[in-house]
């Protein structure tokens, strides 16, 4: 059976100050009337069905998240004591694929991006799964829109042959460059984004888990042999705090075997800072996006994300303005990548109320 | 006997959205922690008792006022029906000093102003009060701190001989001048800046309120006549709204006899826009002033003016940032006039809630 795996687990400190520590990026509403949780549900349909759809998230997400999603099974938000990172998250979550049906493919998905063409992801994901399958790792290869220094690339080789559809081993992932090597990458065409969403069988994973993350292994083993015992919860709890944080792309993905990048052009983007969330709303004659009430008088290129309070802007440009109630934010759009400075300094500060 | 007449019937639109209908810039704690009022009475203590302030506003103005300045007595607010201009406003309020003292020599005063050198400010009142009782029409000139073109300015002629003070005749009032005639007018050394402060004889001002203004007069005596007895609110609330709207300026000041300017040096401002407020607060080393909570990287010259919520700027330099509670404003400063703009908006727009 094929099955879709949201990982809800992150919190995200770049959407600041809308995103918070008991309201992470996944539960806003962002884009639209829904939460990005509700969209990365929403795009599965009728792909998988909602029992097929499994979610790995912190325990404090759970609540939140279901009440979002009331269609999937409460019994298949698979929680994480804490998180240790997506290479721990998915180990956790193929364990217990496996032991509901141990030829499960799964797709691993992220429940606080983007997509605008959700048919065209779709029919990736549906024709993903013969070449997982038989046993390859695939790792979706989003077309390039621009130059990305946000992104980590994946570089292609040859061509797999004897399969209908264009997929490719991979050559190398590459770390998030700087503008000119991604300006190269791109130019190449042989390099796609890391989206960080992949389809393989679950005993494929934890094989290359048992190789290459031998120790993690070790502990998944131990929790897989608690599951559906009444000593799970125990176990899972005193075994998490000692799994050393991992991503998939490091521990993984880059040494494994049979890895295969399928090319994919839905319009994806992570949503990973406010300009873009700003390239994925309608703007106005003026270059700006609004929500919320709000009055300008010569105002260009600026992101206004309000709520119910009035917000006047006056003879400003290249703006980002975030209210979300307690905390406002203004940010020259040129350096929106420093609002995790003002997140680590709320830290540091102890101003925990703000976090 | 000598009277400090308070006037504070203004609502003032350029500090919005601090400033609102039921929240004008003379209840606001704009400076330090007492409100713009609450400074306009403390700087007359000691040359003036409580008995001895009176206060000319509007009735829904009068419990907040009462309740920043409780040794006024309540007797001593005077209610206008509505607004209709300064000359109203003084007329009214001369009757009411005239009933209770003939011989009332009185200060005219502004409610939501700032001064700085409180001590100069007084000093010069009382050095006013001798020339008033003379039977001079006495306005304070403001030495100019700058070349404004916010304020109007006063043209002194020959100094008053016999009189120990340094004091003029005035030899015209200008209107706010543009930049360059300011310039001119700041460079010649013999123009002050107009304040709307002044100290003159009861009796004399009615005296030129019946010569330049004898309609306002006629109605005036009406509403003198009915003091004192049963029937005064329905005079007053009869003949008020047919009262013509008029500045003390044109109405009276510009054609009266015997008018004397009293240079004075006392760091006056009206705090007529948020930069001239800007002004007057104590800014950081990157020229920066805040209040409420803040968080900043790399923000340059610019005002935030706060409360409860926590503002975090970024990037961002020379900006007006006003958070009143239920509307935000984010302002060019090189714009803060088009503040008013934005209220204009509002009221065509019927958004009462926001003004």
């Amino acid at each position: 059976m094929y099955y879709a795996l949201i990982m809800a687990g992150g919190s995200g400190t770049r959407l600041w100050p809308l995103s918070r520590r008991l309201r992470p990026k996944q539960a806003l509403k962002l884009v639209g009337e829904r939460t990005m949780f509700q969209h990365a549900v929403d795009r599965l349909a009728p792909l998988f069905r909602p029992q097929e759809i499994f979610v790995v998230t912190k325990a404090d997400y759970v609540t939140p998240l279901s009440a979002q999603a009331p269609d999937l099974p409460r019994t298949n938000f698979i929680v994480e004591p804490e998180g240790r990172g997506t290479a721990p998250a998915i180990g956790l979550a193929a364990v217990h694929l496996r032991h509901q049906d141990p030829e499960a493919v799964m797709a691993v998905l992220t429940a606080d991006h983007y997509i605008v063409d959700t048919a065209a992801f779709r029919q990736a994901l549906a024709a993903a799964q013969p070449l997982a399958q038989a046993g390859y790792l695939i790792t979706l290869g989003v077309k390039p829109a621009s130059p990305s220094t946000a992104y980590g690339y994946i570089q292609r080789a040859e061509a797999l042959e004897g399969w209908s559809l264009p997929a490719y081993r991979v050559a190398r992932f590459v770390e998030k460059p700087n503008r000119e090597a991604a300006e190269r990458l791109v130019a190449g065409g042989d390099h796609a984004w890391n989206a960080g969403m992949f389809i393989w069988r679950v005993d494929r994973i934890l094989e290359e888990l048992e190789r290459q993350m031998p120790a993690f292994f070790a502990q998944l083993c131990e929790v897989e042999a608690a599951l559906g015992t009444s000593g799970y919860a125990a176990t899972l709890g005193r075994l998490w705090p000692q799994v050393a944080e991992q991503t998939i792309d490091y521990g993984v993905m880059e040494g494994a075997r049979n890895v295969a990048v399928l090319p994919v052009d839905i319009g994806w983007s992570d949503v990973g800072s406010w300009t873009s969330l700003f390239e994925l709303l309608p703007v106005d004659s003026a270059g700006n996006a609004f929500t919320g009430p709000h009055l300008d008088l010569d105002t260009r290129d600026t992101l206004v994300v309000g709520g119910e309070r009035l917000i006047a802007t006056i003879g400003v440009d290249n703006l980002v303005i975030v209210d979300a109630g307690d905390a406002l934010l203004i940010c020259s759009r040129a350096r929106e990548q420093d609002v995790r400075r003002v997140v680590s300094q709320l830290k540091s500060d102890g101003l925990n109320q703000w976090l």
